[in-house]
């Protein structure tokens, strides 16, 4: 088991304790405020609902979460210790060094600073790189790594283990690289709402319904290479490049920082954003990041693809009453409904994963489907038989009732949590041949491995199997 | 019918054409590039693929395109005419007269222009306004709007008619809104590739894994709101509005402009990007954004609030058989597998909706369920019959089999086309009292109309139902 320590426990310190926690790590926290306990609790809450959601695979089970009134101790036998004291210089120079004495020779000592470089944040004898991750932790993949290169190969290392995405800075500077650019931005929104050009909502909605979502998939420079077209980037910078000597790029210097600007800005914040409460703002925050890597992980692309690979490592459950799990998942808000439980087509969603892991299983892989040769579904009946709700933990086993020839028969059952049967779903297959779309025979290899799972459930009860809908007793 | 001319028919137009043409509108385009049909054509492609994917009812039917060499025919009769020719002040003032000529007095003359001002852009005797829209066009919502406020408003009318968003710019500035906070960042990323400190991949991974999905849905202000805590935005600006005035705020200035500086930013670019074309970025990006407004649509929020409101615009359809349609839909690609055609699961969502508009057809609508009554889906039973692809158009029709007290079974139609049945789904679901979570009987007013649907389908044949899995014939 893996140990990290955590100092200092506010809303990213909170965020880097899920992170670890909810990835199977203990974590220890040291922090001296005594609200710190509660207020990590509400965003462990958070991350309980929101991370296991961008996974179809159940995460590993939690860590274990400590507290602690002594530094030493939090650190001690840590793999990872992270810092993240308020910003200010005089405060990471006051507890580094502390850090550092605490810690054992191989831990990797990471501040969450947003400015400061490696080389203002260390002291003689301390070795802290830059680990700088973004709100919401538990949710967004990317931590700028800057300092020691070998330190943060390590460093890398262990974030993709938490499902993270490092990101190495070559050469430091103040504000690493996402904050030089969100940095310019504030600067240019502020100006335009002292100007009287635009309301703090009206700038978000300009961001949100435009180029915030090509921004969430791509970043800048491949959204701009789309618009120059088949000629390309250098085409792009040739049309658009004079627009850095344009009349725009007049506006480049520092509003002043005074009272009326502060008052302007949160007046106007309150107008748009005050009928919500900042725990609903958090959650609704939540549920939409959550949808948008999901959809992300369709095509691979960006937060969507280390989720991917992050899944990818999670250990294959075993047996449940001696079938074989082929699904096990916590159930996303994403998929309940108005009626306040799981709606009733992701039922069919955790089958169809179930299928398609029983399909790799034997040997009917993603090689096989690509070498031509599938099974199609052709008939699904799914009795529910209780109410699942989001957070529930879902488990899927599989039953081979019949599989000869092009014919295959499945008995998937859904338990929600320890004990409650909460689905059946009854699958038959044909084998199909891609080219053709017509029924085909499989691979006799294919056919071998399933001929095995036939005779191993042979004789099993499957009760439920075999009835039309609206029969609720078994037919004789 | 309302009408469209596009003056100009590059990304841009071409995207405005595809807008108002997949909402129903007559499209006259004008643009003396005889490639002209052939790039509309490729965007068109393009946004039949993406834009019906939003929604999960069908859009109308297309409008007519047509091409024309003459500008005063593609104008002529036009409700909005929409100028997207090349960003000269020298162009565009050379066309504008023309079609004020040629506009009826009650058109609105948009132009697509990212940065003049309508003060800029009118001279004697034109009163074009603003109307800068997002690549790609058919699928992000926003359009600033510039210029005089009648005409604005009235524009603005017209754009959320077509699903869009239009913001309407307090006071006319270079640039606009949106186009000032991307300078900004341009700006900045610039720096950072010229100095070394990140690569155009890096700078797009430092966007998309961390602050891009943030703003895709909530944009700058209200992020940061969350960031301020339960202390609210003043507490944030006091906490980092000085940084305002922190050493990172120096790299103000603007790079030069020069062949260098294209060569870098290009050859990164490659290197990054160059594994795919830009048909194959584009219809990435377009996946992508499909997927991640759909995600919004489920909370509402951003580019999601805008596609439901619109949705719900639609006409509802009628009848197919002599039975109430009850859903009708293109096939989102995000539905298919890796067999290559609509995948099982997605079946069932559709016969979900179907079952979903039922219930608001017998009255058991979402006030009902709010007023504490539903009904529980128990048993779904689901015959593939024929495969379904990405683009084909769903049609489910709803037939009564039976409907008395707490019982309601349903034969869900997937008609494929015109005339393909792709597949059955027989419902049976239960009423029930939300309190208790048990059945329970409906309202008098919900059984009545229900008998009403029972009475109108009796002695209808059912062919399918009441079978078990892998029943191949009718039982006797």
């Amino acid at each position: 088991m893996s140990k990290a320590a955590m100092i200092g426990g506010g809303v990213i310190g909170g965020g880097w304790t899920a992170r670890f926690l909810l990835n199977g790590w203990d974590v220890a926290v040291f922090d001296p405020d005594p609200q710190a306990e509660r207020k990590i609790g509400e965003v462990l809450d958070n991350a309980r609902r929101a991370l296991p959601a961008l996974y179809d695979r159940a995460l590993p089970p939690e860590g274990r979460l400590t507290f602690h009134a002594d530094l030493t101790e939090a650190v001690a036998g840590s793999d990872w210790v992270q810092e993240s004291v308020p910003e200010t210089l005089a405060l990471k120079h006051g507890i580094l060094p502390a850090i550092q004495k605490a810690a054992g020779p191989e831990a990797v000592i990471g501040s969450s600073t947003s400015g400061f470089k490696p080389s203002e944040l260390n002291m003689p004898g301390t070795r802290a790189i830059v680990a700088h991750p973004f709100n919401p932790v538990y949710l967004l993949p990317l931590v700028e790594l800057v300092g020691d290169p070998a330190t943060c190969t390590r460093a890398a290392g262990i974030l993709r283990g938490i499902g993270m995405y490092p990101l190495t800075v070559r050469k430091e500077i103040d504000a690493h690289i996402a904050d030089r650019l969100l940095e310019a931005v504030w600067r240019e929104a502020l100006w335009l709402v002292k100007d009287g050009i635009a309301t703090t909502e009206e700038i978000d909605e300009a961001i949100r319904m435009g180029f915030g979502i090509r921004w969430a998939q791509m970043g800048l420079f491949e959204t701009y290479r789309i618009a120059g077209g088949e000629a390309g980037m250098a085409h792009f910078m040739a049309q658009f490049g004079p627009a850095l000597s344009w009349p725009w790029t007049k506006l480049m210097d520092v509003p002043e920082f005074n009272n009326d600007l502060v008052e302007l800005i949160a007046s106007q914040s309150d107008a748009q954003s005050e009928h919500l409460s900042i725990r609903d703002l958090e959650r609704l925050r939540d549920d939409n990041v959550v949808g948008m890597i999901r959809a992300l992980r369709r095509t691979g692309s960006g937060a969507g693809s280390v989720v991917r690979a992050h899944e990818e490592s999670f250990p294959r459950p075993g047996e449940r009453n001696g079938l074989p799990i082929t699904a096990t998942r916590q159930v996303p808000v994403s998929w309940t409904d108005y009626n306040g439980h799981m709606n009733e087509a992701p039922y069919l969603e955790a089958a169809s994963l179930a299928t398609d892991r029983f399909m790799q299983m034997i040997g009917a892989d993603a090689a096989y489907v690509a070498g031509g040769r599938s099974y199609f579904t052709v008939e699904n009946h799914v009795r529910y038989l209780d109410e699942v709700h989001a957070g529930d933990r879902l488990t899927v086993t599989t039953q081979v009732l019949s599989g000869q020839g092009k014919r295959l028969h499945l008995f998937h059952r859904l338990w929600r949590g320890d004990d409650t049967l909460a689905a059946t779903v009854e699958t038959m297959l044909i084998h199909t041949d891609l080219s053709t779309r017509r029924s085909s025979e499989p691979d006799p290899a294919v056919s071998e491995r399933l001929s095995a799972w036939v005779s191993s459930h042979a004789g099993r009860d499957a009760d439920g199997a075999g009835r039309f809908v609206g029969q609720t007793a078994r037919r004789t």
